[in-house]
């Protein structure tokens, strides 16, 4: 019985990387720079119990938070997007094109079910998040990786790449990248809307990260030059209220936002409404943006201290980002030095005991690329640790030289 | 820019249907008999609240319920089902066969991403879920309907169709049947199990009913009689504990399990944690056992009065099911009545002003079978609403013969 369907064999690959990331962050043991999460100290707990407490009441908003609920999402978490999150960065929308998903992820795959049949082309950059190439190739998307710099994707390569390959979407992370914490200049962010628009082309511009800024000014979303809806754009609250709630929203045009609805409710049917009725009040009651200074101040410090410890602790010959925000740093280590290979030492040797991602799993183009770099987390290792597993990483990596 | 991809095709007609069911029920004016939602007086909004004051602590289970969680699932939330909710019922199973899943109907979204390509087919009972059939259809799968009689689906007619049609699957709802409130006989279970197993077809087992139950006695599950780990159980906590948090879970052999972990991966990474540990302190904490007695009390009134209403204000020749759990009813009116064409009326006239789901819709044979047919729920509707609202339609009907 393992009559699966074709999918399964087109994602084994990514899906083999994930399971392994997954699988070695777990030991505690460990300093961990590998995973994505936010520091424990950015969660919002007291805040969500004061407000579970007080509007868990059938009188209020009790059988709304249990109940079935809208397949768009919680109105007024739909109104908190628009005007708390979208608003202040530039972004005029409308809380009909708004849904609320089950996590910023989801978005990636609904937006898959409405526009990719096997074999259509993704472009994406190189290096891309592979949990998103994952799911590209679950719908068996042709994923093609589109050359960066320091200022993000290339348009020139893009533009080119898009009349060889005709694709149905380009998947773009434009603010503090994940992995590389690179940022995509203001002018590629035009260029690409552009080209959205005059190839028929989606741009999914996933910008996770955005909100978590630590220095340097915020640029507009590539949706704000969108002028004919070709743009969609994909953001998440894990990284401003909590991951574990898997809350997320996309905003898109009103052909798409109808196709959405329809690939929800037949996805979940709806997002959690329990996450998405707290969450909303934590906008309406005003915690976000004390809130948002304390986590900024926390990341920041990290970022600094983990940016010093690489400078101080790594080889000569090390090219490392600095990233204005998000929760990476990237480092290009010297030639002949195999990330992959590293790991396996650096979390079993007891004098080393410290976590990255290997930057190989990145590149969809499976050619050795990336194999000298990694993924360094600075977010959720406090400041005492950050120098510890950077000084210990930093030994094993000269001991190689 | 409507370049989408074809399964938004393929899944147009149950999308539509879809979208007109839900928009009609939202009238606050109407007596719905129409949604499948639990009572709001079902909801545990105070032990939420209690659960929530208690466990949103750093020091007790506030990361957990914020931080990214396991793929899987909370840990204690599978044991609950394995302890709670499975041992009872007479199915043995490991807690490393449980997968939650946001809400029950994701399993199927799930189960489609594991087995079907396009083309394939899927037996389903006639009448069946149509949200169910929606979720088929957006994998392209090819719906074939089996018959079905009192006791469920007849065993003679799902053979021959195996042997027709080479299904990928099978899809049934065996307890309390949505829409027709029908169980499926002890028997048939068995025989279905073993069809699973040697034609080599997966059996999905929907099974979110079967836990409410108000009368009569307890079978066993499909997935009991199953040797070979072709039944896959996929089971909700909407019923039982609340809709809205998105809570249900996949039972499922090793094989099988560790594909749904990639699946699931690549559609939202995982289930919202802060609904799981409530929810799974709801079990610990013992909530449960007393709150399934009073939903059970309080649905068994409902169903008492429904049936007795339909009994003295439907007309002469009135067909319906008697449910011994679950939340809907079904009548097959005479013939005659076109219930789809008489909803229009139901819900606008000022005198009767009551809306349920007309029958048509539940067949995916689409030769106007149903078409005299309504679901009828029960759950979501006080006494005294279920009496004038059954009355009013029971007048409406008569005056149409």
């Amino acid at each position: 019985m393992s009559n699966f369907a074709q999918r399964m064999t087109a994602m084994e690959k990514s899906a083999k990387i994930i399971r392994n990331l997954f699988g070695a962050m777990n030991d505690p043991g460990i300093i961990s720079f590998g995973g994505g999460a936010p520091a424990k100290e950015a969660l919002p707990i007291d805040i969500v119990r004061e407000i579970a407490n007080e509007v868990m009441r059938a009188d209020k908003r009790g059988v709304e938070a249990l109940q079935y609920g809208p397949v768009m999402g919680a109105a007024d978490l739909r109104e908190a997007v628009v005007n708390d999150l979208l608003a202040p960065k530039g972004v005029a929308a409308s809380v009909d094109n708004i849904m609320i998903t089950s996590g910023g992820l989801e978005t990636m795959n609904l937006m898959c079910q409405l526009f990719i049949d096997p074999g259509d082309v993704i472009l994406v950059e190189s290096p891309s998040f592979v949990h998103c190439v994952e799911i590209f190739e679950m719908f068996q998307a042709n994923c093609i990786a589109v050359d960066m710099d320091d200022n993000g994707m290339i348009p020139e390569d893009l533009e080119a790449k898009i009349l060889k390959y005709r694709p149905k979407m380009v998947y773009v992370i434009p603010t503090f990248q994940n992995p590389t914490g690179r940022t995509l200049s203001l002018d590629r962010r035009q260029k690409i809307a552009e080209m959205g628009s005059r190839y028929d082309v989606i741009i999914l511009e996933d910008d996770p990260y955005r909100d978590i800024r630590y220095s340097g000014s915020d640029l507009l979303p590539i949706k704000a030059f969108d002028q004919t809806g070709h743009t969609v754009l994909a953001n998440s609250f894990s990284k401003i209220f909590s991951p574990g709630s898997r809350l997320g929203y996309a905003l898109a045009n009103d052909e798409i936002t109808s196709r959405l609805f329809d690939a929800k409710t037949a996805t979940n049917s709806h997002t959690s409404m329990l996450p998405q009725v707290i969450c909303a009040e934590f906008f309406k009651r005003g915690y976000y943006p004390a809130h948002h200074r304390m986590i900024c101040d926390l990341y920041r410090e990290r970022r600094d201290i983990m940016i010093e410890c690489i400078d101080k602790y790594f080889p000569e010959g090390t090219k490392r980002t600095f990233p204005d925000g998000g929760l990476f740093t990237w480092a290009e280590l010297p030639e002949g030095i195999n990330t992959t290979e590293l790991l396996v030492e650096a979390v079993t040797d007891p004098d080393v005991k410290v976590a990255y991602v290997a930057g190989e799993g990145f590149f969809t183009e499976g050619n050795g690329a990336g194999s000298n770099c990694m993924r360094i987390s600075f977010g959720n290792s406090a400041p005492e640790k950050i120098k510890t597993g950077i000084e210990r990483l930093g030994r094993l990596i000269c001991s190689k030289l």
